[in-house]
């Protein structure tokens, strides 16, 4: 295959990925949206629950779908989990300012698909919690199945802009230094595919390693990667790396992914690992003292951790949906909340200036045309400079600066690739922007 | 054997295992307090941390000392936990009034050993945090190795008194009739030892059922309890019961306990398993929403889970060693605290009236003489009317009603029994109280 042919082939089959593959684990024909809700259908209800309604971590059931709308909700209690301490201030108040118009608004969604509403789309997406705040007040509020205002749900992908974001800020602080390779943080990475890599590249996922995260091809790095970190029991006789660290020294290169942006999360721990380096701090110990402690948030977070008590800078946030709206609300306020700035400007500026538009492009996202990537965050480049945090099944922190709104979203759909539902929920996200615009 | 010669056998063995029996997988020269230290020893430590000085759940070694020191410190971070929710109200300020004059004075203790100071023996016995309330201020409090002030320790069996507590509360409340039969609720149940027992003697534990709690006897009931309830790993192809109530299940009787008190950790899951079904909430959520969120308590506590999500109420509490002072300052206060009636004071009074000296007297505590035991709590009936929450290794929460003094200790001792620091720690406690007296 010449350069363009194999472009053209990974670009495929990224595409193909995130269109519509199913995750590995879930039924050909999965429940709808109101059939799989998990307190109707009794997962983990009873004292104790039946054994056909107990959803557990060591046989795998946690992670199939329906079982997933329950375990989401309670991630804590199927993974060991370290703490994000909130501290002891004060509880920074999220004003109500409820917009009775936003459940029934109509709004076309990109897929060719009849008009609907905005709590059509959120129903018929597994939408698990919702917080929509404009000008940093909540517009509009919704819990379903398993989810409360104060329960937390697993963010998956959406902690690595958590991560990147705490990056960004060393970088601007010069504690690392962009340009620098990894392995003048970590020699233990030079013989691997990470040995020839900047941090820079780290932040960016243009490392040109070897790793797939298609969920629908059990072979897939990603695979061996959650099961080194155990946030998937291993088969018997497993002698793969036993934690996410040890998984990252066996990276291979992949010659032909050099200078590509290729979404691969074990990037983010190895940035999860630059920062631990360059603060002799845990990634959860850093965003207690940083950020959690100081946005006046409701709970303490958690962070799932490998069985080397390593915590999971690639996927293992776990919070409130309102805890994560503070979190978006002060990247929309230039780094600013809870009357004091919690991250410079500069670093949010960094972030919201997003990546290489051309470099993304060629990654072949379907529903994110003229999107880039950059510290982890997904930039829109749109007319209102929308950029986002996004995890599999429909997590998401949707910031849209020109509108002055927020939405953090949890979701339990049965697909792990967004591409499944962006096409309905980005126009349903924007309509709401639109509308709150008007007035 | 004839029924005395029994007793006798059963007294001296419980005796020696609370004298001095040694956690099985402690090592015969286990290094002293100070050479034990986490922090010195540098356990979890680093960026990651050594392979050998790493801690993990998954090979055991979590559960070795000195191990032991940092893994009671972090238990949520080894395995998987609920959370007990702090609620959204305030928290209830403990005042500080300290006492210069407690760390260093002198008491003898009671085994003949040399006098000494009462930090010097918090230091001796692996103290890792311990609040001293008098009158409902701090008048001493201390963190050592991985503790901190807002950091959570495993309370190990001090968990039992709360859910004791909670037990009686619905007792109190008609929910629970402790004359009936345990299979009134518990059907399943009909066909273990826990057939024919009432819900008063699950209480007190006085059930004659067969399940040795000898942790220095490899084949005692509980290390098949732990490992059904996932707290310890299972050995390789493990086939027993799959979580805390299956085991239950196989409880048999031992008809030569029949009317004694043994001290079994199984009898504290019945009494959770009666919790459910008598509130159907789980335990965890019926600790938040009674005792938890009413407490003013700093930070949400955290209940350890087997691998069907089974709260582990004979031991799984993970919780700050202020918010176990509070409790503590709760039950000294007939159940008043934060401003409101927690707990009917019958109730506490249930617990202090203590339960029957002579059949305590019989299971042969040679530390605790004329205590009994009640609704999961030990009860001295000392002429300060002191009332104590027990858990292996040094937890405990212990009330001085007449000196107006609450203790809430935690510790990561190398002996499970605390027989083995009772000689030390229980005059050293009543030293501190007749000092507070003095003034």
């Amino acid at each position: 295959m010449n350069k363009i042919q194999t472009i053209k082939t990974i670009s495929a089959a990224i595409a193909l990925l995130f269109a519509g593959a199913a995750m590995a684990q879930a039924p050909a024909a999965a429940p709808d949206p109101a059939a799989s809700d998990p307190v109707a259908m009794g997962w983990m209800q009873g004292s104790p629950p039946a054994a056909d309604k107990t959803v557990r971590w060591v046989d795998g059931s946690f992670y199939k779908f329906p079982q997933t709308r329950w375990s989401f909700a309670h991630w804590n209690q199927l993974i060991p989990s370290s703490d994000v301490w909130r501290g002891d201030g004060k509880v920074a108040a999220l004003p109500r300012a409820e917009r009775k118009d936003i459940a029934g608004l109509s709004f076309q969604p990109a897929n060719g698909g009849a008009t609907m509403t905005f709590e059509q789309a959120l129903a018929a997406n597994y939408t698990d919690a919702i917080v929509v705040l404009h000008k940093g007040r909540i517009v509009y509020e919704k819990y379903a199945g398993a989810m409360t205002p104060h329960t937390r749900h697993i963010a998956m992908s959406v902690t690595k802009s958590f991560f990147g974001t705490l990056g960004e800020m060393l970088v601007n602080e010069g504690k690392l230094d962009p340009g620098a390779m990894v392995t003048q943080y970590i020699p233990e990475l030079k013989d691997s595919g990470f040995g020839d890599v900047t941090v820079r590249q780290v932040m960016d996922m243009t490392t040109g390693i070897k790793f797939s995260e298609n969920y629908a091809d059990p072979n897939a790095e990603i695979w061996t990667y959650v099961r080194a970190g155990s946030v998937l029991p291993r088969p018997a006789g497993y002698t793969g790396p036993q934690n996410f660290y040890d998984f990252a020294k066996t990276v291979q290169k992949d010659p032909e992914a050099a200078g590509a942006f290729r979404y691969q999360t074990v990037n983010t721990d190895v940035m999860g690992w630059l920062i631990r380096r360059a603060t002799n701090k845990t990634v959860g110990e850093l965003l207690s003292e940083r950020i959690w402690s100081r946005l006046g948030t409701e709970r303490d977070a958690m962070i799932a951790v490998d069985s080397a008590g390593n915590e999971f800078a690639g996927g293992g946030l776990i919070l409130t949906a309102r805890d994560m709206a503070r979190f978006g609300e002060m990247m929309r306020k230039d780094g600013k909340f809870n009357g004091q700035a919690i991250i410079p400007k500069a670093v949010v500026d960094d972030i919201r200036n997003g990546g290489d538009r051309a470099v993304f492009a060629r990654a072949g996202y379907a529903t994110l045309p003229g999107w880039s990537y950059r510290d982890m965050w997904w930039i829109s480049h749109d007319d209102h400079g929308v950029f986002a945090a996004r995890g599999v099944h429909g997590q998401t922190i949707y910031i849209d600066p020109k509108a002055e709104m927020v939405i953090a979203r949890f979701a339990s759909a049965p697909q792990a690739a967004n591409g499944v539902s962006d096409p309905v929920m980005l126009p349903a996200f924007r309509a709401v922007a639109d509308r709150l615009m008007r007035r």
